[in-house]
């Protein structure tokens, strides 16, 4: 289990109160030790709502990243590198908690969004729900995608 | 996109008004063509609060079990088999909602627990938050896993 990897030293900061969730993702990468080339999916939920967004896949560029920024960095497989969430659309990703999985092998990171999450317009990727015709479109468009990512072509 | 593969024929319960949930699960193979040994996420979501209960892996058989049930199966790598959510525990989910991501290669099963989720005693995997001295317990204990898997020797 990856959390038993690291039961290092306190972090100074004990002592002078509880810290605030940005001072403590510097510690990230430690208290996360991957190995280079091995992904850790990550559940991206609205920290307010409890609304999951997306599903992605972090290594170890991205929480560095994540621990740099306080921002959702992921590997994007199609582009074979880590992106920041919103750098094309503005809709960044502010984390404000990270959960570990009981198997030390995944991760919720729970954000403040400042847009939709889905390229497609959608507050949340998974706005397709089960219904008696198939998968039906369940939640309201938030933005329009032809506007906020005007290179690509939209067929939907 | 998976969900593009199947816009199959309307089905004829349309027109007697709105479906129970149930009775939707036995399309669920249709409207979720997987191949033989492919797996899908599914992030598995507490319908009632949104807490995030647990990531797991769904093959044909577990899309099968789940839809012939209305209670979440999966695919265990350590048991290398389906198996029942709470087989052991008698902690069932009933399956309330299915969504299905953008890309049509991962799901959310939207679910009414019996229980808590997690084999250690709480009601989600993701007990864990990364606090200023790394992983903290973040959540109360909902049972007594000792009590429930009396089979599984606990050093926690």
């Amino acid at each position: 289990m990856i959390w038993r990897l690291n039961q290092g030293p306190v972090r100074t900061a004990r002592g002078r109160g509880r810290l605030k969730v940005q001072e403590l993702w510097p510690g990230l990468p430690e208290w996360l030790p991957l190995p280079a080339g091995r992904l850790i999916p990550a559940i991206i939920q609205d920290a307010a709502s409890g609304m999951v967004l997306m599903l992605v896949d972090l290594n170890q560029e991205a929480l560095a990243l994540i621990a740099a920024t306080g921002r959702v960095h992921y590997y994007q497989p199609a582009k074979r590198k880590v992106v920041a969430k919103g750098e094309a659309s503005g809709h960044f990703q502010d984390v404000v908690e990270i959960r570990l999985s009981c198997g030390g092998d995944q991760v919720i990171l729970k954000v403040r969004p400042a847009g939709g999450a889905c390229e497609l317009g959608y507050a949340s990727c998974f706005f397709r729900r089960l219904g008696e015709g198939g998968w039906e479109i369940a939640d309201p468009k938030v933005f329009d995608p032809e506007a906020v990512y005007p290179e690509i072509a939209f067929s939907h």
